[in-house]
């Protein structure tokens, strides 16, 4: 069964084959009969960047909205910047007010006051509403097409109000209700409207217990209280309680999305979110974050050159200290990993930050204790050495208790200097263990060999 | 605005500062009243295991089951041990199918065997038929609190049943419709019914269109269709088109969420999902992979004692040999994670890996020439050795193709291994990348100065 996706994945594997093949039309023909706009989004984002020109090339004008919205920021901003302004307003008609301002939000200002100009003064001023929020804020999430209603009517006028317009936009699980200011007062869920009374006034049937977001709340705030209370839509209101709009879970799950995976890319120094972009693009921003990593590699290397004379003695140091630095460039990157998500989902505040260090000190020093140990064998059997296997096992101590404090420590001191622990802190973590890994077995080994 | 979440959070506050003062009585208070189960639940992730002891013995007992299943699956598998069978009959009564199969999928399986002897057949029978499929199928997602309607009726009738029934499942923005052998054959969008003629029948309105999600599909796809289609609800079927339930985008972002979040953690060899564990199982743990990684050091350590007499005849190659090595590893990484997240976006196929293969040569080999001439700069004012520059600057060029060669190729030969490359990558990545860099570095140095 699922005849829909066994569809659409046929339709995908026919397409690279008349891909592969040259075969356009056909292409074209696939591309715009019966594939969804973010499945076609999505074959363009899986595609090397000539191919997606040609892809994009295929599309009938009239898709292009669609799939520009669910295209990635970097691959849609490509396409949007080589459109002319004309091409652009025929562009925005059909979309929704939210998805317009992110499309806008990409292009240079000029062009934006050109497209904004073109549009009836009410969906221009609905439009500037969401553009004048920041795009990661609840008022550049919202949408504004809300249908409200008043408190004092009945519901069987809602419903004859709502059947004279025959339609209601996507995820509309509730009508807002306001006064004649605007403000908000509660929300009249359809599924009341469906199974109550129909002489009943809105004000007796309305949910007034409900989640309302303020506009200039951070969307993954937004996204955590949609989590919590599993919601499908929430008003958005101004400082006053006026309401401006409302969010939808499909655009809060794209948040969910890029904020998991920020933390997963930031942490390899990735900001790209395009796997298919050109080398060009792609290498250079590789190479930044290879020159940072370098310098806290030369870091190390200057440890090291402290030394020299206690390496030309005991050449067996040289052997050994990779593993000093390693050992604890592992216990820190995980303590660092579990505090950033920790962070992320919420869950470390003022309150249990103590007991966090705490107990990573404890994992820190027992874990030190029993590979110090480990190491110490393998030493003494390698390289039959007692006074090099309690070396290396003190300086495996040390650095696991320093990799425990730096892991836990090192996210809630960026975060509170404003710095993303996800992109800073395993390149100062790793400093911090290479520089501990290696003074504390070279300058023990230099104390009691030199 | 939005005061119900300013209420929440000052609740929050006057409930850490009450648990502080030792006030049981304002703790149970608070949380049996006014804080969302979802609220309670993070309360609890939030805290260290003993405050957490405490928190769950205060909650009211008709709470428990909601805020169950709001806790990752190991915290709520410690509390659920901790029942009796008669408690757990009493706390599931109340919840979805759905939830009731993932607190039974964590329970022994002769105290599962006793909650499902308690309940009436019909609710049994659905309970089994969500056990019989695997916890992270559509199957094992799905919940059983369907409406269904036949497509013979007419609209009106469909809502005057509704009225007599006073109320929908929450979520509920399609009535499903079935044939008389409950074989699933359209939706009825809540909207449309609310806007329609009320004399059309269900066949004229109901939507055929529709994703309809197989029962085995694993649950990582389903949150892709969900995401593409912008769904609230989905129905699922069994093999033959028969009915089974429907799946709604409250558990379906809980996938993405922990899907997002698995490739994160696994990268740091952290299975656990509790922020908060004790020390003593959290150290177990992160023994593990202190171990497989100390493996991996002692064969990075084994090449460097491969030429430890060249080490001993120019010290500086102890000094630098930790460049090589860390740059590579770096470099591997950035393309290992962008290719483990290319696969679990699904937009990396066998059309493709060929031409990113191809890119990440080039952006290796070009990267590597810039470095390598910087580095062999530094090399040469550090130790004015100008045979030292050009080996450390081959080395660094051979290091960072081969890292861009395994970072791409390793997660595409594990996951066709079926192993997880999230969890194996970075482990194999950085013992390829550490004896290349070594080898490379040791072994030019041996030719030429030995």
């Amino acid at each position: 069964m699922g005849q829909q996706n066994l569809r659409a994945t046929a339709k995908l594997h026919s397409l690279n084959a008349a891909l592969e093949s040259g075969a356009l039309q056909q292409v074209r023909r696939i591309l715009n009969g019966g594939l969804a706009p973010a499945e076609v989004a999505h074959l363009i984002e899986s595609s090397p960047p000539k191919v997606r020109k040609i892809l994009w090339e295929l599309i009938d004008k009239e898709n292009e909205g669609e799939i520009l919205q669910d295209l990635s920021d970097e691959i849609s901003a490509y396409f949007l910047n080589e459109m002319s302004a004309e091409e652009l307003v025929d562009l925005t008609s059909d979309l929704d007010t939210d998805d317009v301002a992110d499309l806008l939000q990409q292009l240079p200002e000029r062009v934006t006051r050109q497209v904004l100009s073109s549009m009836d003064s009410e969906d221009r001023s609905r439009l500037e509403s969401v553009l004048s929020y920041p795009e990661d804020s609840a008022g550049g999430l919202m949408n504004t097409d809300t249908v409200t209603v008043r408190p004092d009517i009945t519901l069987d006028v809602v419903l004859r109000y709502l059947r004279r317009h025959r339609s209601l936009p996507e995820m509309t699980d509730n009508l807002l209700v306001v006064n004649r200011n605007d403000e908000f007062i509660g929300t009249l869920p359809i599924n009341k409207l469906l199974v109550s009374d129909l002489n009943q006034t809105v004000r007796e049937v309305m949910t007034t217990e409900c989640q309302i977001i303020p506009a200039q709340m951070d969307e993954e705030e937004v996204a955590k209280i949609f989590e919590r209370h599993d919601l499908v839509s929430a008003p958005v209101v101004d400082a006053k309680g006026k309401l401006l709009g409302r969010i939808t879970i499909d655009d809060v799950v794209d948040v969910i999305r890029d904020t998991a995976d920020h933390s997963l890319m930031s942490m390899a120094g990735l900001d790209e979110e395009d796997t298919f972009a050109p080398a060009f693009k792609t290498g250079r921003r590789r190479a930044i974050w290879l020159g940072i990593n370098l310098l806290t590699a030369f870091i190390a290397s200057a440890v090291i050159g402290l030394f020299d004379q206690t390496i030309e003695k005991l050449v067996a140091l040289a052997v050994l200290m990779p593993i000093v630095a390693s050992m604890g460039g592992i216990a820190g990157s995980q303590v660092l990993t579990l505090v950033i998500r920790g962070q992320a989902l919420g869950h470390i505040s003022g309150n249990n930050i103590g007991w966090l260090m705490n107990r990573e000190l404890t994992v820190g020093f027992f874990n030190g204790l029993l590979w110090a140990a480990v190491i110490a064998g393998i030493t003494m059997l390698w390289f039959n050495d007692f006074q090099l296997a309690w070396i290396i096992a003190a300086a495996i101590v040390i650095n696991l208790l320093i990799a425990a404090l730096s892991g836990a420590a090192l996210p809630i001191l960026l975060k509170h200097q404003g710095i993303d622990p996800a992109l800073a802190g395993g390149v100062i973590l790793t400093t911090i263990t290479d520089v501990v890994g290696f003074f504390s077995f070279l300058g023990l080994a230099t104390l009691f060999y030199l």
